[in-house]
């Protein structure tokens, strides 16, 4: 048994450790307040560098934030599940991301990205769950880590201990980007402005689960990321009496109506596979009120950055060209959104030459097709534009039910997997 | 003094007492189960013949009623706020409806509408509102008599008294329809078809407030009641995910959304006014799922019940081509409607005459435009249709506030002058 | 037998021979070169000042105007018919209206409207029709008088007639205003701005037919004349490879649909009758092309010109709204329009008492709603509009199908009645 | 020089004179009389069994055909330009198909298609346009060879003839498919119904120009043919006064104007590319008339047929929803369509071979992306799905303008490379 095997195993208990702990506590997108306070204390105690707060997050950059009102209910929540009052004030406003750095002397930079937080969904309460026979189900109501990202932080934090005491194997700087509410695309944009991938030469996002199945399942290398922009559309215009006076009214359910209907007519791109959604429409006050007010939640994608950039843009003139039409006014307001992108093929054969050296895995692929949006492929995709390679990663975690199912659990064994793998391909590029 | 005089004045504060009394419990449509109950038991004892439950209203024609569920809690509720529990059982479903007769001998029968049912708004709590700060003001929530209709209640009891002691003078039959769920025009219909005017010569309904405004002004007649119908239409489709594979979806959204445009597009009518309004559209669950549910809520109106009929058929036609086009099912749902209508200009004479021969109207107009629905149309324009004639006055109230205002209340005076006025007309037209 | 009367008697073979050669040669809006020239030529004979082309018409408030081409080739056509080649050429641009004034002294101005111009049918060449038994019918394609305005030109002229005989019992001032194109209300408003009824204080038009059916019928004053405008709608997008790359085109039919729609989902108004209608729209150029071209001919109308600027606006906004949507140019031209309108109530008593005057009206009615558009009514209420009154009559003519209809004709003894009538109200007001 | 090299360029000159006079005569799709007749009397002159009129074609799955009065004159007229009048007689109602069989013992059947019909435009009157230059350029007004079709059936004829001369090295069956509507993919269907691929194993088609730009280039295979449907689409409706009573009408442009917009909402497809283009929308007929008329040309298209199919059918639901909400009839006419595709691997390999055993070929490319249809990809999947294997190869031809331009023209030296590939092609498989 090499050393990296050694280190690994002596952490793995650790590591199942946090991922129950987070399982227990799952907090959702910019509300990871225990989870980043636990995250910051542990690797400041590593020796890391450690920025989070406003020097990890661009405030103007954060997408899908909730009420100031609704941040202070979480933040005083997770002082009361064990943060540290200190840290979490740090990270008021919901500036809940962590960046942190090991320097081992002069070489590339390597970053890693972890994201924390949690699904908006209740967590089943069935002896046939495990996490709730074993007592580490979520206490917090309406939230789950019902996608692995219990797990991801986990791993982060296995790998930091790992790395921190093999630096003399290092030549080159360890970044560990931990970031929040990578659920509907809203975290990595305000990471990436406060600098979290300056300089990075070689990135790597791994998710378990996916298309990689089974425990020994790897997928070393993903594409079809498909960039995606989320937006909430708001028309105002008039009430007014529908019967007496209509023509008082200003209708923003037919502005909204119309909206819809134009933006699902959005041509389709001769480049590739674009769409478009309208997922929730809401408007009206009264049956024989003319409508005041509509709310639409849409989302555009396409199958690189420069459809769904077609696609948004051709969004918005419908959206100002139905203003017009009904003589209300509109706000739209970006909540989510991330670039396409695709594994860079050197950093894939690097991935598989190492999964190649593993015993845990017996099934390695080299390439998928992803198909949906992930906010790690905004970073990756930065770190590429400056010259720099990356991948992501999918490894198979004999899961128990879908992602975003409240009966989704893992097999705990592909964590320390996670990490064994993630520290010898820091070696091998770094070493 | 003349004997109507005297009887009306001896009970005068009686129905004020029973107006504070109901404008204390206001039920909403078709929950007026202590309201009927004091109705039914008043009458009897006054020895009026009394029709009410499944004798008075046909269930299947009740529109926009509550669910089972709900009727059971407010039928509780009434009986602890002093409904007789044997009354309430018989009203079980909601069959509020009252129909009362005193049978005076050979000669034409002449009827009384009063509506009874309460708006869906909390009463102000406030010392400059009299109800509340001389403690009548609303104990239920989301509940308060802000129209009128717990006076006009009152005055059809005091009515009944006064009549009752006036046997002798009568040659004829006099009626009194007691109806629910005027608001929302969802309750006529159903009492219509139980017979409520079944037989009826001569029918009045009346209303304070409205366009006369001060004490001592009285309308005569009205005209421009439109014909309206209400309209609650769903629309069910198949979820699906909006990236990965939208095409499995039915997407009901966009049904309802070119349904919404769609309504708006019905031609105008060559023959007169019409309306259509969508007040409330609803639809979706989440930003990327296409969207398998969706509810509007409509009204059309007509100048006759000819012209809203074809806007309810085009309508209905609207819905039904939206479902195929988004190959979703639909359910439409008729949950309000009443007839246009007039007043018989015969009828608008005879109120003219009593009215100026009584000293309290200084101000006294013919006929005025509605320009909307009210459900005492769908009665009159009945007894009109079978040779009958009939008319809709509009009292003067001093009112404190608009109709559907929480601060809403009127001068009690007014209640005397109705009992009066109706007592004499009957008198004139049967004595 | 009176001198109005004779006077009439010795002008009505002229009239009718007027009225049969402006039949033969039925010159469409905007092209009335040869009627306007027999105008223009009679008038000055008939010792009147007469004002035509650019001193009657605004060029730039002309609406619906042929293009130049076409003008020049109705120009040379009106000189082969017969027209004065002089007045021809000051004509130019199709500024065929004419303004005449007789001036006899100190007194109020009372002015005529005609109007000249043609339809655009074929008429019916079938011995059955009079017209082209008689062999005058019409010579010119697609064109015939079908509505009556020969005979009101006719009439303008022997009025001119009779009143330049009778200048010693007048104090005042007559005006005839000989209008073209009437036919889409494109003519009044340039007349208009060129003065045609500045300082009129009384004005009457007339119009054979309509709903005054029978010779004898005459209807003294018109109320409900719609407001209308016409507009006709330009889309310009970018034609592209539909297949291909459709990402690169920009869509005009798809702007025009929107448009056609959310037109008619303006909404009703609360103080009217409102209508708008899309008649036309034609779009795109081939099957796999994304279509760069629409044009929608549409019109609005209202009760009042207060709505039918309502709906002019409205309509703008969706035009500019669906434009915004798909990035496509658009142009808005009003191609025709007029104002709302109703009769003098003095005036009609006026007409009322000089009809029952005379043996030739055996039903007299007061009034009427006509329900449509009618150019006369922007003349009618400008002068309203600065302190004068007005009326518009229908008189009965016996016609043998209906308005613009190619078996149209009528009883040519309306024209003398016509004259007398018009004659007898001059003198009574100015005698 | 090898026996095929001398045999083809023996016949170079005859091709290059067919090719001119096809140039000289175009006839677009449904009325190749003249074309058809001239490849009728060649190859039965050269001993190949022919089968054309009703037995190459299926009259009742001919699509896009013009009117019998269209298709009388076209007859006429290629009998006129030197057309067989018993040939022209048996191809009366447009069956221009021709399929001719060299038998040449047992074996498998080798099928090559060619394509016949010309462009609806007007060719360059221009010096620099060599056809007009040397006297061949189109004489038929509003038909042009600007596709290359005219090389093609002149290619086909000069296979015919060098094949003919090898009978004895073939072992099984030439089969010869000239087909009609290639433009428009109209005729392919009709063919296969009439038996054109029953019993094929290998079939070639070849195309000049497309991506293969240069003398000396070939593509060997094709993928991405996209399946498409055309749809004509009629809506028909009631016309109305649109001020008087507008609701008598049913507003036929109002049903094509929202199917317009729907069509375009039809939801993207998570397999594969999706299209849908409406490109002509034609409706109404009067600015103030209820438009009782409309027409659609649309077309859809797909990756793959079920795509396309998805597509066909949600337009169709759209189509009779929008019929059903403006409560007129609607009639879909299927004018054009064919099948997605992709060439033979095997297919391809052999192609490859033969062009490079040729001098002539320079530039081999094995497959290239088509992204649009071709009639081609109808007969080729057919012959997949029975079994066979083929290929659609694309032969560059240094173009002088884009296919479609009327500018179009090429290098001849292309035909006799492509008769050399195709008689190579055909030994190398059944020699």
């Amino acid at each position: 048994m090499d050393r990296v095997k050694e280190l690994v195993m002596s952490v793995e208990d650790k590591v199942i450790e946090y991922r129950r702990s987070f399982h227990k506590y799952p907090e959702p997108g910019w509300t990871e307040f225990r989870t980043a306070s636990v995250v910051v204390d542990t690797l400041q105690n590593l020796g890391y560098e450690v920025r989070y707060g406003k020097d990890a997050v661009t405030k103007e950059d954060m997408m899908g934030v909730p009420s100031d009102e609704e941040l202070a209910v979480f933040m005083e929540r997770a002082v009361s599940q064990g943060a540290n009052p200190e840290i979490v004030k740090n990270m008021e406003g919901g500036l809940t991301g962590v960046i942190a750095e090991l320097k081992c002397g002069e070489g590339p930079t390597f970053a890693f990205r972890f994201d924390m937080d949690s699904n908006d969904i209740d967590e089943a309460k069935d002896d046939k769950h495990r996490p709730y026979r074993e007592g580490f189900s979520s206490v917090n109501e309406k939230a789950m880590h019902a996608c692995g990202h219990d797990g991801h932080t986990a791993m982060g934090l296995g790998l930091a201990e790992v790395l921190s005491n093999m630096k003399d194997d290092i030549k080159g700087t360890i970044r560990l980007i931990f970031q929040p509410g990578e659920e509907g695309v809203r975290g990595a944009r305000a990471m990436v402005s406060a600098g979290a991938v300056d300089g990075v030469d070689y990135i790597i996002g791994a998710h378990i689960g996916f298309q990689s199945k089974k425990v020994g399942d790897i997928i070393c290398g993903t594409e079809g990321f498909l960039a995606t922009t989320k937006l909430d559309i708001k028309f105002k215009g008039i009430p007014a009496h529908a019967a007496a006076a209509p023509e008082e009214g200003r209708n923003a359910l037919l502005a909204a109506a119309t909206t819809a209907i134009n933006l699902h007519a959005i041509t389709r791109h001769g480049k590739g596979t674009s769409r478009i959604n309208v997922g929730i429409l809401n408007a009206g006050q009264g049956r024989n009120v003319i409508p005041p007010n509509a709310i639409l939640k849409i989302e555009t994608r396409g199958l690189t950055s420069e459809i769904d950039d077609f696609m948004h843009e051709s969004a918005r003139r419908v959206v100002e060209g139905a203003a017009k039409m009904y003589d209300v006014d509109y706000d739209i307001k970006i909540v989510g959104g991330t670039k396409s992108g695709y594994s860079s093929p050197e950093m894939i054969q690097i991935i598989k030459e190492v999964a190649q050296e593993m015993d845990y895995f017996k099934n390695i692929t080299e390439n998928s097709d992803f198909g949906a949006a992930e906010d790690y492929s905004h970073f990756m995709s930065i770190v590429q534009q400056n010259g720099g390679i990356g991948t992501y990663l999918q490894i198979g975690a004999n899961m128990t039910a879908g992602h975003h199912d409240f009966y989704f659990d893992f097999d705990e064994s592909v964590l320390a997997s996670g990490v064994e793998l993630m520290t010898r391909t820091a070696l091998k590029v770094l070493g």
